[in-house]
């Protein structure tokens, strides 16, 4: 099971790998918003997203035996660049699984960090059974996104560093909103806080139509979104909390927030106005939330969780929102 | 004159209130440039640009009679922006004068700031006589954008900064590349890093068609540029390095290098696509070199100095450079 003691053991393999990342605050934002506003940059982490700290904490528990073999990762996005510098770093083989229409920019890059990229096709191949056999043929071992008590330790320093940043900015009381898909980064940041900043309260951050986190601590029980794809922040879309996550959710985190594709966007060229960090869609909805919800105490404090987009994209949403 | 002791006196009286900014990097940067690049990103300092060390500690050295007269700065960019907030910080008035068809945005931030911004007409009024008889009248005292003593220290404290991050990260050799105007924040960072950090190198990098600085180190006397404005990286377009400043790049720093407009743009894009952070032309001719010019080290620090750059040119700036 997850634990603190299993978050501060990942902080000390950390120490010195993952990068301490600044928590940015800004006055104009402030004025913006109506209330104070501290953004915990994880865009600013190596891969561009806080991905690679449960990628290094997951790594970095193995045996040696493991690590000889190698890991296997399924994910087209932030979690397959944190897992493959992980295993590069550790001179550990990395095989990512993805669908064959990925953006060849994802699958470029992770091939970048060294890792093989094995693809599938979406429409008529299984990729449990292929990861399966991959798995077995060569001894992987399995590193999934957010249901692994080692990946949630991983992004639990995120906690831990917020809970130290927020004490040097004076930050005794205020709400911590994350970006949050399957829960791995929003339980590790509950269980850190619990232990060292009682006074910080997470509640976690979606988009309309993916609120599946919303609905699941409103009803007490894991509920799934309708659609599994069509959201501009990608990033953060799963099906359900996880197996593992949701019991630490539910005990420590909420109520859900749920933002607007166009106020995650919105909030999005406002993080290039006055914070200048380039955030992704699904890294900006806490921020969103920030910004635009009401029922929010005076500070509070949120997750830039990553920054990889398209800079097609990135150029629209500037276009668009100029303010 | 500055000195150490007067940049070290200034990170005294800017610590808890200036940005410790990170030092960035990225593996798939490293691996374009063919050499490892470290970005210390000033473009996330409070107003988006190292001009706010300057101010604070200029604001801060003033005596309490100065403080409550208040001060003036002559500037539209990112001097207006950081001294106002180090004024405002300081309960001190704050004057910006400023050229009538400054653009909107910036007028409107610095006004955020809570200064008083007073207009003038570049054709028809003369700056320096409207500023005489302000700072008269209202007993207000002028800070000078960079050939001043304590506006030097100030900016001089991102050396400090680099000198420890540089260790942390277990880099003894280096060129610091410099995104040079006046000389304010390459004089500071030189004294510091010659006493802290001496395997540390200073170089300038400037704009093509405004490196007076570069003929100046050359030369060995102040040259002046031919034009005074006309390069997209407008924020470090200035007549020749300042009487204060020059003496130090002579002694410590050379020799300049110089980026095309595009090469300074390319760097934005490349910043974007790697570090995630939001970094203005002029901001970026450090990293453009550090990318782009071939006598240069295994490892090259580079200042990303500002980040205020409107959402327009940054847009068009990704729509032509995607990679």
């Amino acid at each position: 099971m997850t634990s603190l003691a299993l978050i501060e053991g990942a902080a000390s393999r950390l120490a010195g790998h993952a990068r301490l990342t600044p928590l940015l605050n800004a006055p104009l934002l402030d004025r913006i918003a109506g209330r104070r506003i501290f953004v915990k940059a994880e865009c600013l982490q190596w891969t561009g997203s806080f991905k690679f700290r449960g990628g290094w904490s997951a790594v970095s528990a193995l045996t040696p035996q493991q690590r000889t073999k190698g890991v296997l990762a399924y994910s087209s996005g932030n979690h397959a660049q944190g897992v493959a510098l992980a295993a590069l770093r550790h001179g550990a083989p990395c095989v990512i699984l993805m669908p064959a229409d990925a953006p060849a920019v994802k699958i470029a890059n992770t091939r970048a960090y060294g890792a093989e990229v094995v693809l599938y096709d979406r429409a008529t191949q299984d990729r449990d059974a292929i990861g399966a056999t991959l798995a077995q043929d060569r001894g992987l071992t399995l590193i999934k996104p957010f249901d692994d008590a080692m990946v949630i330790a991983g992004q639990g320093t995120v906690g831990l560093e917020i809970a130290v940043q927020a004490a040097e900015a004076g930050i005794a009381d205020a709400t911590v909103i994350t970006c949050c898909g399957g829960g791995g980064l929003t339980s590790g940041i509950a269980l850190a806080l619990e232990a060292h900043a009682p006074g910080l309260r997470v509640r976690t951050a979606e988009p309309a139509g993916f609120d599946d986190v919303a609905r699941s601590l409103a009803s007490g029980v894991r509920e799934r979104n309708a659609a599994t794809s069509g959201s501009v922040c990608d990033a953060i879309v799963t099906p359900s909390p996880g197996e593992i996550t949701f019991p630490i959710l539910k005990r420590l985190c909420g109520p859900g927030l749920v933002v607007s594709d166009d106020e995650a966007l919105r909030a999005m060229a406002l993080a290039f106005h006055h914070l200048r960090i380039v955030v992704e869609p699904g890294g900006a909805v806490a921020l969103a939330a920030a910004m635009f919800r009401s029922d929010l105490p005076e500070t509070v404090i949120c997750t830039a969780s990553g920054g990889n987009v398209d800079a097609a994209l990135f150029a629209d949403v500037l276009t668009r929102f100029e303010s």
